[in-house]
């Protein structure tokens, strides 16, 4: 075999498919996101309305501060796994503040929330005898991985849809092992989970529930908990997993759960026991994080507003955007190559910077631009964005939804 | 099923056998490194011998400014995960360093060693046809995690053993796909494998190599390159993987290969697509950390002094620790409590930390201390530590070696 000829063969069907991915290559501004430089063969001014640091708090003094003295006090990485001269007293303080935030008695932090799922649901189904996990149809790559992993008898039931989870449910043995895994906002069409009704069912049925709450922390509740907090159904759910990635605005993940559960990962995880503990700055940044986001409302509010703002403005103008209760903004164009093109002209000629979501993201068919607006982005940054959508729609006859139907 | 009993009961069989894991809560001072505090019960300042910072690197100021810098001018996070807003100038920049430190036309970022190679080996296997992916019996946890992973087939060859692994390739069609994967310098023994030879057979029978060097990268080679570097045989190898976590001292994974192999795994792999990119910060003190040992002999020569003289210093007093040709001192106790509790006392009576290294890291039987000496480790550190070790030995009436037989 001819290795490189496969590798080559094969990355030239996605550039025919129009899912070749191009990475933006950004510098960001500390105290000026979400403005940024883009670096091509110029550089260039832009708005980034794609980010994940959904609150700017990547670029908070209190988070920054954290980073800078840990650095200081204690220098750059761990040196070690967490087992292996890697533990800090950064990473113990993290984990009591995470425990702490999901009202749960203990958290366990990865490298990453990616590394979280893929570790604690690869090893919980693989190791609970007999266990069947019950994945929602939508869920993040890692948590399939993680299933896929395990080997475990996995059933996939419709997206969010109660009846199919029951009637699977319904199938077993009351004492056979079972695992239901979901997110609570799923980040590619902003819908949330009707997480008390599987609460209701993992009782009745006697299984696990595991939420992935990456892309509702810090968003959602009045602690920044997530959905679950939000709803009062923390001590319901069996594993909450989240990320310091995203609202957080640092990286790492983690999930929260009771004592034994977190010790058994903590013993057993590959994932968690073979890789180099998070450096103590990145922890230190990400516990002052989670801390200012437990205390205050501000960032919130703020986000809430804009979101709003954002939407209602779509709205006036009859830019369709899926409808969703949370925070997430997707505009479906529904072909790779138009909406790598919008894309493309909307950082040429706008100075805006939205990357466009292609397979295998989301189903081929969904191809999208996916909004986040932030408490960062000023009034002008949305005029900006909704003038050259506005422009854009009318430029490539793009269908806009009749007004009455708002 | 009662889940939280099944997880205690599997708690209680580590406790029972010896290998429940307690880990060191360490508080590490910039500038002082090996020397840190340990906080249990009382706060105890020790010496760390046990750390995979190598060479320092975690203290280096070169390192430190350039993550300072990196946080004023641009936050803690990178935002989103490469393909959606988070590539930077800072990961574009390690990728290019990176490449050039293996003398291969391209690279690619992980957030960690683990990833890199579970998400390089899983999907290289998973998706070339009919792979046959030939493993060495003591690759580590995330080889095997990323093999199992892929679902190929699979076969192990005895460890560092060309005449098993050549009577394996020998047994395949020429034209069939196949990956040899293996490590440079095995961290838990020391042992480094033939690299020349297993490039001949792969030549020989067509397959590729992937060789996992994280314990080499920064330590070995006129610029660090690694085993492969001082032996010269970088463009043999089809791909070299490393970690930015142990001697360049911050976190962090990648691979060096061909630009096609690169691209590829940048497009296919799950665990590079679907994850937060390491923040801007971690970049930036990583690539200063791989520009500067580039360029400086100074950490290497004192690290193999420290690592010979250490060596010199056991054999005198008939110490037995594992013969090697690299850097790391495996002292084998054979049994998971005999070595948890000399661990114990070396830290609690002579404020020496060195973590118990018990199953599933290595196999039963062959528990050890794993003392990793360092150039910052100082003349009065090596004197505390064979006094300690000595004291022990003759304490706990653990066998030496006769002097004769040095
Ligand atoms: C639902 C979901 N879970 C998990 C992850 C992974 O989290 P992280 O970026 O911290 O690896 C992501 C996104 O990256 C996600 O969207
Ligand atoms: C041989 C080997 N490969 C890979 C890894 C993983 O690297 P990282 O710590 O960067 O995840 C380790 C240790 O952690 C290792 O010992």
């Amino acid at each position: 075999m001819n290795y490189d000829a496969f590798f080559k063969a094969s990355l030239d069907k996605l550039r025919t498919s129009g899912d070749y991915r191009v990475f933006a290559n950004l510098e960001r501004h500390n105290g000026n996101f979400p403005h940024a430089t883009a670096r091509a063969e110029h550089a260039q001014k832009v708005t980034i309305w794609c980010s994940n640091d959904y609150l700017g708090m990547g670029q908070n003094p209190t988070v920054l501060n954290a980073m800078h003295d840990a650095i200081d006090a204690c220098g750059a990485g761990a040196g070690g796994t967490r087992n292996i001269s890697g533990t800090t007293q950064y990473h113990v303080q993290l984990e009591e503040e995470l425990a702490d935030l999901h009202g749960k008695p203990a958290a366990l932090l990865f490298t990453s929330g990616y590394l979280s799922n893929w570790a604690a649901l690869g090893t919980l189904a693989a190791r609970i005898p007999d266990c069947l996990v019950l994945s929602d149809a939508l869920n993040h790559a890692s948590m399939i991985e993680g299933i896929r992993h395990s080997k475990a008898e996995r059933q996939i039931w419709k997206h969010n849809d109660l009846a199919d989870l029951e009637a699977k449910l319904a199938q077993q043995p009351l004492d056979r092992p079972k695992l239901i895994a979901f997110e609570s906002v799923y980040s590619m069409d902003g819908d949330i989970a009707p997480i008390a009704e599987i609460c209701d069912l993992a009782e009745k049925y006697n299984a696990m529930t595991y939420l992935d709450e990456v892309h509702a922390v810090g968003l959602y509740g009045p602690r920044g908990g997530g959905i679950a907090e939000q709803e009062g159904l923390m001590h319901r759910v069996t594993v909450i997993e989240g990320t310091l990635g995203k609202a957080f605005g640092v990286v790492g993940g983690y999930v929260a759960a009771s004592a034994e559960l977190c010790d058994f990962l903590r013993s057993f995880a590959s994932g968690f026991i073979f890789t180099t503990a998070l450096p103590p700055a990145v922890v230190a940044g990400a516990t002052a994080s989670v801390r200012h986001l437990k205390a205050s409302q501000k960032e919130r509010q703020a986000h809430a507003e804009r979101v709003a703002e954002v939407r209602a403005r779509f709205d006036a103008l009859g830019i369709p955007h899926v409808e969703n209760p949370g925070h997430i903004i997707p505009v479906i164009v529904g072909d790779a190559m138009k909406c790598k093109f919008i894309s493309d002209i909307l950082m040429k000629d706008y100075g805006i910077y939205i990357q466009p979501i292609n397979y295998p993201t989301v189903p081929r068919g969904t191809e999208r631009l996916r909004i986040t607006p932030s408490p960062v982005h000023s009034p002008a940054d949305i005029d900006a964005l909704v003038a050259a959508l506005s422009d854009l729609w009318t430029q490539c006859e793009l269908a806009r939804k009749p007004m009455a139907a708002q």
